[in-house]
């Protein structure tokens, strides 16, 4: 743990989960499985399965010497095929690693880290949405200004922009479990992809050894064909960039000149090393680096996915370093957000202040809808952008500007004009598209109870 | 059509989906299909909603004219819907736009686009896979050398790499049909996601519109959670990875020392413009190239997944180009690769000869594995090695070392040692796999047929 | 002109540099120019050269028709060479072409392209130099907010910030003119960089060609060897991002609640479809848009600078649509900015009112410095933070907790303390920063001049 | 040293110079220098800077604890100066960290590595290019077949191509080194870039600091304009790319059926854990692999280039990670060519017997070539077409198919044609472009001497 990349990029979990120790772990898992579901297809005796499963635990193994070793090998497989192999000893170790090749081992290893992975990202997530959909409750009538090209368009509410959040949560848990089925698969095929060295035995190893290991059949041993990886590679640059969207609103609306929310707790976080007021919004900050440096990880993995025959010369080795980061990054980031939102600052009464920081220019589509009714939309939108250039040019709100337009006199009574220049009466759908997106979470969380 | 952008690199029904003209027929449809559906929804009467639909045609437009005062407005839907206001004329024209923004249209727009681009991609892939199933089956015995770094590796067989592309692509039209259910949805949410414009209407207009233009209803408006355009994109990089790979394989065994693919026809194609002999794989060569293109365009979109509050300043901006060219470049890269395939000379006989190149060292493994099985594999592979080192130093074959070799003439029989070096004696589950990747095959274009 | 990618996204001078038809005559001019050198080499009579050369003009070609053709070529030159083949015709035919290949004509063009293009991204970041230097030689003293992570941090001036800009363009500038001594080379290498179809003649020939050209002469041919590329994308991607710097700020400053600057002119720009009030910052939008554009290009050339022994197979046909693509959108980002900030509206009164929202925490460093020149910095530091929370908690200024704190009463008089909360009075170098920036700016345009 | 970040894709010094531990020292050496610098310029007494220098060693402090405490802060610097001032204590302590902030303590750290990162790279690229210089020299005359698209071209020679990779380890150095005088600046600007903490020292202290750390003086703090990082980013994308292209032709000249080199040395490198025979192009992918991890990160710094104000809340911060990033692939990738360059197995026989592949067609442009000189170059490339696809036809080489035919036997003798088919006979300028290569070199080496 020597630098951000084990700390303020990801969380303790996510790094262990993709540590070079737990790597050696599953490598060591896969052949353990291996040699058991050999068993069971009766290539080898029970008893040498259960020699070689004796020896796969990593606290057998020196692990950066293994990595030393790896580097020059140009895999890690061989100097711990090599150990494994001495550890067992007796007969077992005629068996170990049989009929398999580094490559069955490494990718095999690293499903399995990527599936313990999606499952605690998908966790974060669902706290994610919690905690959004506790915002979107509380907030679904805190009015607050829609802001469009970092301009004010129409009032919408707090809980709305929190709803949003939350569908977008809903919806990346989905994506994640989506990965399952197909995706997540063990990869089986010796060499170069026949099976050979298991005789007849290949394909019904290769189901029990997914049997074992909770993992998939593939329909085929998939060394070169990197469509699992660039998928699961996707679908964690749309879980970042997601992470990012939120923070980047979080950073917005901490703004000084804004101060809608505040994200973090207030003791020590986010000090200044020079200045004694500042309280910078470092989980925004810090959720935004890790969805960028998530979603540069992506492209790494996605332009690798071109590997060459049976065993690519560079584009796979590359991905060895470019899935844990991905992890590890888009970890932090969902880490930030949780932290942010899950104790979240909502200032409603900032809120109310900044809608009326344009003087009524925020109800200008309202008041064209009120006048469109009658003189349609074209007309509508022709008076009342006038009016809003008098309003802006005489310093006056538009309330007063309407108030003295001939033609939007002629249009509309002041009564129905005093309304129309009420925030929560310009609010749409708001509350039925808050329900929709509790709603969804609601039926993501029964689901996820259920499984 | 004046750059590669719309020849080489793209197909011709690609780049149609995806030019500004069919953006611009597109944004047409999300015009009167809002109009219809806010009739039904009883916002405007029946006639005005036809007498919208009948402008919505982009004959009746400039598109030049419209990219260009667009590019000066910051949005092509100011212009666009000025014009298609004048045109409607009347009472109509009252209604033209109603409660809507620049990005329902344009994001409604683009989605309708895509949908038709997935479904010309798929369309492709499933011919690709026409065209590996039947190289699979009809190579499923011819022998070839497996590669691993670029060396021998063990004997596969030709159809076992095409099965692995049928899979591949298999699994690609199953990847982008996932699309449909969640992603393909409407864009509707007016100004800043509230539908305030649509006074109640705005949810049950939203689902009418999905309907009329056959689309999905999102669960809220997603002006800036760009997770489906991101989705999209991730899995469009997938597809482009995947032919990306095809490609190098195919540029690889065109080479000259190899020769075991050549994938032009004949006449002119490939030709240089200086040495007379040459027969490029421009297919290749053209599909990678779109590839990396498309790849490039993948990271685009997902770092423009960050977009704030309820409408980005520049990061939904750039995907109203990256999208439309990552369809185009995707596109190429599949293109050129149904060229390539379903066209394809492939030259068993070099095959065979290559295989014979390491005089019986691609054998290597499977003397290994013969050995094993008395030997145990730790033991059995020293000795090979150890044959191997002598058979290379002496310049003799494997075999050759092999029979000389006291140990292993201890322990396999000639006649076994013989049958070791067949080729088609170590080809394991080889044709399972390709019966794998065929029924996979069979079972999604039934799945298609049915649909 | 069929999508933003040539309106929004670039200027039509860029894209017109770039667009195939200048292309097609870059190549032709390559064509022509290598008839010259190999006639003054001796290698062909002037008269095959003149003769050649005239029919080297674009309008004699079908531009669209060389794309589709090229396409199916995989290469524009076969066409070409044959079209032009045709039309010179008589003896001279003989000679057209001699001893070079498609490569030598692409790259050499591309070069001649890139030439241009450079020379119009200088000249545009010379303006948008000028353009910052007369603000920040305006509001050299006007004070605004030092903003990080985007809090108040402490008073910088606006002339501060556009002096920062300044120094940016400057430095952008004087990068792109390194490029030109090694970069900007011809491309001459025959088929595989020999030379070999020119006899003795290659290198004088090349050194001749460059001559007519107006490019460097490389050390040698670099068919595969594309740092030079490389080098150009790398420096584009510098701009790019320069300038979404720029443009990141200015929209954050247009922000209603910040209300600094105002990019647009008036009358119709950034209108919104919908709501009549609204004024987009949508210069800042689209140079924000361009640079992403752009720099999804940049790592497109940078990974397709792995190119296969003498000719690649794809990744050099990428930089055919990548190159173009790259300065198109650069050009855009860097004209948008140019066109934002020769038209800055500068509100310096609001400036003012937003450095008073915190009730001086601003100040709180100033107070700090004050303090510490008697107390040491991490003391004071202390005691500010102590006054700053009290501060926020009593809804009072900094100002009047500091008055209330026995600690600082102690340590400087009230009349120091007030002199701590002028904004000017805690100003630094900020005047000599300035006048630093304008002075390389004004060195940059006397080199300008004398070149 | 837990994984292939800090073994298989990087160096041990480059690893070392990118560490916390060296980060946490370089940040230790900016608060020494600053105190010094302070101190010259009267702003403390030199006792005090005396002081804060003798704690200035990463020995005093844990630093696990600071990244640990730091990802909470959101920034290094604040636990740094924390630990810093308790254990510089008594008087001085007041003067640790005087009127600077944590941007100018990382970036100029930072910019400490980045400078001993370049010396790295630039000794071992140096290096590279001394043994592609002897390579050149050697083999300046041994035959191999020129290949485009992966297809015989024409002949060339490996000293040839060797001399390319020379050409291009010197342009790279040549451009590595051009980031000195600009680029490699101090970072001093306090709070919000005015120094105001400072006083009216802050641009001498910004000298003196300079002067101090070897650094050079920038125009103006750079906080959020970050142009030289790109910048730098974008070197060393250009410097993989360049190894990624070595390690390219390495891998595909190391094939199997092409064999014209080998970048191993024997005893254990690149076995397989299953394949006894194998030896793998470990350098070759290993590198391939660090140079793709490299690029990826050069798109997260020059994405990360657009930095909001006065400090950035993300972008920054994403350098942090993959700046030193960034330096441990490019290192990887340099590495690994180093060492398959300086032992590299040559195997011209194997060249001259893969020039014969083609049956005499690579030498179709000489032919063309010497028929040109009569006949003029479309004729004759007409002619030696047909002449080429009747020798393909009948199985026949291009001289036999060529003296057949009657139009060539018209152009030119059977004498001439004989040595029309002499690889030595078409090489044209190759040597005189090996020398240019080599004086380059020379000329680099020659200044590099006199620095």
């Amino acid at each position: 743990m020597t630098d951000f990349r084990d700390t303020m990029f990801t969380t303790p979990e996510m790094s262990g989960i993709f540590s070079g120790r737990t790597l050696v772990q599953r490598m060591l898992d896969f052949e353990a499985a291996l040699a058991r579901a050999q068993a069971r297809a009766g290539m080898m005796p029970a008893a040498a399965a259960e020699a070689i499963g004796a020896k796969c635990r990593v606290d057998f193994f020196d692990v950066d010497g293994l990595f030393r070793d790896g580097a020059e090998a140009g895999t890690l497989a061989v100097p711990l095929v090599g150990k494994l192999t001495d550890l067992v000893g007796g007969e077992a170790k005629k068996f170990v690693h049989w009929g398999t090749t580094t490559q069955d081992a490494v990718d095999t290893a690293v499903m399995l880290q990527i599936k313990d992975g999606l499952d605690l990202l998908i966790g974060r997530l669902l706290e994610i949405g919690a905690a959004c959909a506790s915002l979107a409750e509380r907030h679904r009538r805190t009015p607050m200004a829609g802001r469009t090209f970092l301009q004010h368009a129409v009032p919408i509410t707090f809980g709305l922009k929190a709803a949003r959040w939350l569908g977008l949560s809903t919806r990346l848990v989905r994506k994640l479990r989506t990965l399952g089925a197909d995706t997540l698969a063990v990869q089986l095929g010796g060499a170069a992809g026949t099976l050979a060295g298991m005789g007849d035995h290949g394909v019904r190893v290769m189901e029990l050894l997914a049997e074992e290991l909770g993992l998939a059949v593939p329909d085929l041993p998939w060394h070169t064909e990197r469509d699992r990886m660039a998928e699961v590679a996707g679908a964690l640059g749309v879980v970042a960039g997601g992470m990012g969207k939120i923070a980047g609103d979080l950073a917005l609306l901490s703004q000084i000149e804004v101060g809608e929310v505040f994200t973090g707790d207030t003791a020590t976080k986010g000090r200044s090393s020079t200045m004694p007021h500042k309280r910078n919004p470092v989980e925004a900050a810090a959720a935004a680096a890790s969805a960028r440096l998530a979603i540069g990880m992506v492209s790494i993995v996605l332009s690798s996915a071109v590997q060459e025959h049976e065993r690519a010369a560079g584009a796979w080795q590359a991905e060895w370093q470019a899935i844990p980061d991905l992890f590890r990054f888009t970890a932090g980031a969902v880490e930030w957000m949780y932290r942010a939102l899950s104790n979240l600052h909502v200032y409603a009464d900032r809120m109310r202040v900044n809608l009326e920081h344009t003087r009524g220019q925020i109800m200008a589509e309202a008041l064209t809808m009120a006048l469109a009714a009658r003189l349609g939309r074209p007309e509508a939108y022709r008076i009342v952008q006038r009016a809003s250039d008098r309003a802006a040019q005489r310093g006056i709100s538009l309330h007063e500007a309407a108030a003295e337009d001939e033609e939007i006199r002629g249009a509309i009574s002041p009564e129905r004009l005093e309304r129309v220049f009420e925030f929560s009466g310009y609010l749409g759908s708001t509350e039925a598209l808050i329900d929709r997106a509790l709603e969804g979470f609601r039926a993501l969380r029964e689901q996820t109870r259920a499984r």
